[in-house]
């Protein structure tokens, strides 16, 4: 089955958005196993949507078009549609009273543009909105090709995934019937750099790659990078397969192979990020953590409160910034800050501060300019405890202000990560 | 002048990495006075790209194609070229030597696959690489609407960047010669509501969308809303004109009349973010500013480090995650922590320990789970000083947990904006 996005809007013709939807679409519709082969977009402009939607419709079974449902008069959309349906616009009564009652529900008025968005081409199916005001639209079309159709949803990001998993893709699961799936993981690492990740795994891809000229179906497994900055250094694993159980099975035994080359580079798969990878052996040994970070300035703790169930194992941060805040806060020994005592003493300071039986710190330089005389880049990550135990790793880490603290960031926690994995194995 | 953007690539249809590179070339069409009204996008496949190039030369006089240069057996761009050229594909063999050196200066040795990279279209102009090693080709293509011309730039955004800049977008205006310039800015606010903004600014929208009906030319100012979580409400403000400096007049006046509507609620234009904003005026009044963070877990700091001569002005902050943090480190009287009294306590601790003229405290509950039976959403900004000075703002925040977290730390540094400005009026 093939399927087409189009996304509309002029905001996206002028730069002033990336098209994050259509990606997202397209992701969802490969794991489905529905073939995507064209991804269009046009501005909110009538005529152009029509032609759009009719190429389209020419060359595949559905297509699932992403915005211009909003109440504004550039929003046609709905317009669009209707023309391609060959059918008229009407007003759906019920749909307005519903929307009215989205907006008393908030205390505010509806106003009366709200109302076009219950204007529904005859003979398309409404799809009730949860988030936002703009119900979605299934659009039967009869084309000289078959019978096709057309799934309109919001262009708001949350508003359309919403729709899109609640109504769009069982509907064309279900349409689909059997056919193949592409599933892949996202294998995480961090410690190895990207080239080091490639040699090690370029013997793997030459045999994957025979493996599928041999065979000649496209059906093996491919291995892809990606350099994500604070989410490491990300191996794709992809698989085609009958099904879903199928592609699983490849999955797993694809990771297995790659976790065997990488070892302990490997911290997690898919959503597990490094915070969630560290908090679950924190969680699961009954250790809690205190931070002391300055060149990392928050950012640690900002993803770490953003990990679901922290609270058991975090305890707080203290961003030691201005000058002199690292002697007069945490009782730093005077003199240079950006060195690996300095590291060393404020995971001390950072653990007794918040009584907490690990405490990490990060000091270094950010840039633009150097410290202390001492080079950007440049990083040390202090460790203290569980019990007597101690460690710094110092760093030098490439990219400018924003990417240091990113990956001062994962570096450091990536230590603690280290440390614990090494403590349970001399346990 | 019309000009497509075509963007090659199985992993954009897969939705594994999201399409910047279209974005990044339609803002810079946009920029250029180049109408842009269709970006597509297929995978690596020669009749799909064949047909899409077609499709685009018939309704523009441009189109700027991205992707699939690459040396992999993947890449078939210049053959898809070639195709539509109706030439053959040449092997240059200078080139050759130029892509092989370039491996040489690099210590590694030139697979012979990178060769293919010297293919070109017979009558292309090839574009030099600099980064990469793939050559860019500037392609003349005779259709049946006119001599027309496709550009063909690597996908690695790096390298398409580089080279759009210094051969595509300067052949392009020299070929389009005299024109319009569409030119925009972002006009920052927080502290209103979208569609209470959205009501301030009606009768201007509608005074702009009458101009533009009267005229009859488009070259009216418009006005668009964007609800941007930490950034702030934007408004962006876009208007056409012959030349960049007649743009920038009318943009002026139109900054000025917005300003004017809504006062206070504008914290800064385009890359002003709420940190700079508020660091500026911190840093004029030689004052610096401590940090409690309870709900915002770090974000506010790690928002401010990245601020450019935050330095000057930011001490640090104390993130108090776990319970009984805020009694043991910051000295807040015991009892439930999420109030309007705790914020003042968090403030005035933050404010003593760092040695700040002023601080700055969030507590309130982020969520997913109510907490000391208060809302999820419930948020708290405490502020002390400079002087006697204090002040505690409260706010029922809408969204998950994430947007909880970033609608706190504008709020936060808003409430600080504010005061800082009735600050200045009562001196």
């Amino acid at each position: 089955m093939k399927v087409e996005i189009l996304t509309v809007g002029t905001e996206l013709l002028l730069g002033h958005i990336v098209d994050t939807n259509a990606a997202w679409l397209a992701g969802e519709l490969a794991g489905s196993g529905v073939d995507c082969y064209h991804i269009t977009t046009v501005g909110d402009h009538v005529d152009r949507i029509v032609e759009a939607l009719s190429a389209a419709l020419s060359r595949a079974e559905a297509v699932i078009v992403c915005g211009g449902l909003g109440p504004t008069h550039d929003d046609v959309t709905r317009d669009a549609l209707a023309a391609v349906m060959k059918v008229a616009l009407v007003r759906d009564d019920a749909l307005v009273e519903k929307i009215r009652g989205m907006f008393v529900a908030k205390g505010r008025t509806m106003a009366a543009s709200n109302a076009r968005q219950a204007d529904v081409p005859s003979g398309a199916m409404v799809i009730p909105q949860r988030i936002g005001t703009a119900p979605g639209l299934i659009c039967p079309v009869e084309s000289p090709t078959g019978s096709k159709v057309i799934y309109a949803l919001p262009g708001v990001p949350s508003e359309m995934k919403e729709m899109a998993l609640r109504a769009v893709f069982p509907e064309l699961i279900r349409r689909r019937g059997s056919g193949s799936v592409i599933m892949s993981r996202v294998i995480r690492t961090w410690g190895l750099p990207e080239s080091v990740l490639a040699e090690i795994l370029a013997p793997r891809i030459r045999e994957l790659d025979a493996n599928a000229a041999d065979s000649g179906n496209g059906m093996s497994p491919t291995l892809a990078f990606q350099a994500s900055g604070i989410d490491g250094v990300k191996v794709r694993v992809t698989v085609k397969a009958a099904d879903a159980l199928s592609a699983t099975i490849l999955l797993d035994s694809e990771e297995e192979i790659v976790r065997g080359l990488l070892g302990d580079a490997v911290f997690g798969v898919d959503s597990v990020t490094m915070e969630i990878a560290v908090g679950a052996m924190l969680a699961e040994g009954g250790l809690t953590l205190g931070l002391a970070e300055s060149v990392t300035g928050g950012l640690i703790a900002s993803r770490i409160v953003a990990t679901p169930g922290a609270s058991t194992w975090f305890r707080g941060s203290v961003v030691a910034y201005g000058s002199g805040v690292k002697q007069d806060v945490l009782g730093i020994s005077d003199g240079p800050v950006v060195k690996r005592e300095a590291a060393r003493e404020m995971a001390e300071a950072a653990r007794r501060l918040f009584g907490a039986a690990i405490g990490l710190a990060t000091t270094g330089v950010a840039g633009p300019d150097r410290q202390e005389n001492v080079e950007v880049g440049t990083v040390h990550v202090g460790l203290s405890g569980p019990g007597e135990h101690t460690a710094v790793l110092s760093v030098q880490l490439p990219g400018d202000r924003e990417q240091v603290r990113q990956l001062a960031s994962i570096s450091a926690l990536d230590l603690l990560r280290r440390e614990l994995i090494s403590n349970s194995r001399h346990v």
